[in-house]
């Protein structure tokens, strides 16, 4: 830890020690006590249980039924992250389908609301409206269940620009849609918009714990990928990283929405991987070996409509890495499905916004407050 | 800057303040005085001109004439670093040439000896030795100058394991070659292995000193890549990132010396750029488009090899990198000839050894003062 040499602000040393308290319940595998939690951080007990009070009032912890008293004195009651607190509302827009989903302060999934329809057809404010709907429904289904919505993320198969403006997304059609603007019913929910590869790799990042450096390719009608290194997502200099699905596997081949030949998705996209799941398996692994040899990295992550392929795209892959990786003898590459499925990026976007309020309770305690 | 909460010991303050003199020095466009350092670091006259002095005596810093006395005082002698002090070694093998140089602390190369032979038909000690025999003659050199070389560092066109074993080169064909046991030249120096690309992006960044993220391109038999992620070269997992050659561009082309087919050095490595330079530079674009669309990327440099092609593959490179680059309409993508030109790798190994020194001096005079 470091420390700065300015004087610190005693503000910003109860935020501190809220968010040391709230992750100290967070990360550990038991219920921890009070003594427990002053125990591990070094913060006395009138100070815990201080900051404890105040973090159960914000519906952020709860506390459970005491152990039988065994001995002298006050049981102690072991604390838990509440799981009728704030919560985040994940919202995906993807080629043929819409998504939202509720996911709580202990990171579990509350509720799910998928929609198939093709989006290519829709303009995209209509598009959007129908998320509108979607969201609503899954606001409605929060409420029910007493959880607050601390914000909403968006996660879109495109490019996007600061303030959530989706520069490009090939395969909605989509130039420069200002996605917040169009999502009228989260007025007042702090939303982000992020590439629906980058959300899922986080969400991948999280749900896993695991592996902290690693690529997760999100296959749906288009192909898009996150890139984790040493447990951070790598945006590139734009935030554009990740656009394996415009990697060139056939230099002369199929022409891409992109206006290019020869891309990745025009073979191993949803679509191609059900006409000829062989070609797409070995495009796909031509893409990896390129991303191998050039990031090496050690892991690589099958998710969105590829997790409930694996199996078929398995072998395929694989015998494209042994053959292009330079250093396929040297180092193991494993390959393995998202543990979220195809869940995975509306399950990344919900999740930044409960880290949002696991990293920063204070800021969420003030803003509830001021409600 | 932080602070550590732990007690600093007297000699890890003195290391410390003795690398802050010294850089503030080599950072500075003029040639600060005693006092200019003492009001830059806001260390003490006195403590300043104790460390100045040992810089001095360690042939890391020398002093100006003092300028011509206008007032009352005695006048400021100016500080520079020493030209005269401890020097690097770099040393170069690749697939058709030999290199060895000598650089000075102040970056200054003072001796450039290149010796063009063709090493795979040589077995690795004897290419090894012949190299051995380069590095005597730049020892001497140096030696004439009264430099004083302080380590020296050695680049190959392959994978290089901790230790300096190189494991693979595919076109030197060395196979875990330990490459300082067949250097007995250099006994008693420090000497660090590392991939040519790796360290010709070290020189570049260097020399550069503007662009803190790019991509560095070095074309000779083979192809390799540094990757340079805000002025840190991204190693990857086991140290053997940018391995560009060996992306695929034609899935089912020209089989490589690695073992697949239709590897980017079949098409663009120095013998194909000379057979057919379009194919060439069509090959290159097809393959740095894929790094740009995976890393997003904006500054690509070309070196080795390529730097003095440069003219004659620009256009057919940003032709392909136009066509397929997801956000080629929306970001511009530079392409430059490398600053240090074909030197860079062998100016980046002499670097390597510099910049040790200039980041921790103490070690260097306690070094010095121990032989």
């Amino acid at each position: 830890m470091s420390a700065s040499r300015s004087p610190v602000r005693q503000s910003s040393v109860r935020a501190h020690n809220l968010a040391l308290v709230l992750q100290t319940v967070a990360n550990g595998s038991d219920h921890p006590s009070r003594a427990a939690i002053s125990a591990t951080t070094g913060l006395t007990r009138a100070t815990v249980s201080t900051l404890v009070d105040d973090l159960i009032a914000g519906h952020l912890l709860a506390e459970l039924e005491p152990a039988p008293r065994t001995g002298a004195g006050r049981p102690a009651a072991g604390l838990t992250l509440a799981p009728d607190g704030p919560a985040g509302l994940g919202l995906e827009i993807n080629v043929d389908y819409l998504a939202a989903c509720v996911v709580d302060l202990t990171g579990v999934l509350r509720h799910r609301l998928v929609t198939r329809a093709d989006q290519r057809l829709l303009p995209p404010a209509a598009a959007l409206a129908a998320l509108s709907e979607l969201a609503v429904r899954a606001l409605a289904a929060a409420e029910a269940d007493g959880l607050v919505i601390a914000g909403a993320a968006l996660a879109v198969p495109g490019l996007v620009a600061p303030g959530g403006l989706v520069r490009v997304a090939p395969n909605l059609g989509w130039q420069n849609v200002d996605a917040p603007a169009l999502l009228p019913t989260l007025a007042g929910l702090p939303l982000t918009v992020d590439n629906e590869a980058n959300l899922a790799a986080l969400g991948e990042l999280r749900a896993d714990g695991g592996e902290p450096t690693f690529l997760y390719v999100s296959g749906e009608i288009g192909i898009g990928a996150g890139i984790v290194l040493d447990g951070e997502l790598y945006r590139g200099g734009r935030g554009w990283s990740g656009e394996i699905g415009h990697v060139t596997v056939f230099p002369d081949g199929r022409p891409c929405r992109c206006g290019a030949n020869g891309c990745l998705e025009q073979y191993a996209g949803q679509e191609a991987v059900e006409a000829d799941p062989d070609l797409a398996a070995a495009a796909l692994g031509i893409a990896l070996a390129a991303v191998v040899n050039l990031l090496d990295l050690g892991v690589i992550v099958l998710g969105g409509g590829y997790a409930p392929e694996f199996d078929r795209l398995r072998d395929g892959i694989e015998a494209e890495l042994r053959r292009r990786v330079l250093t396929a003898d040297l180092a193991p590459i494993s390959l393995r499905p998202a543990v979220l499925g195809a869940d995975a990026a509306m399950r990344g976007a919900a999740d930044v916004v409960i880290r949002g309020v696991r990293d920063d309770p204070a800021a969420w305690l003030a803003r509830a407050q001021a409600v």
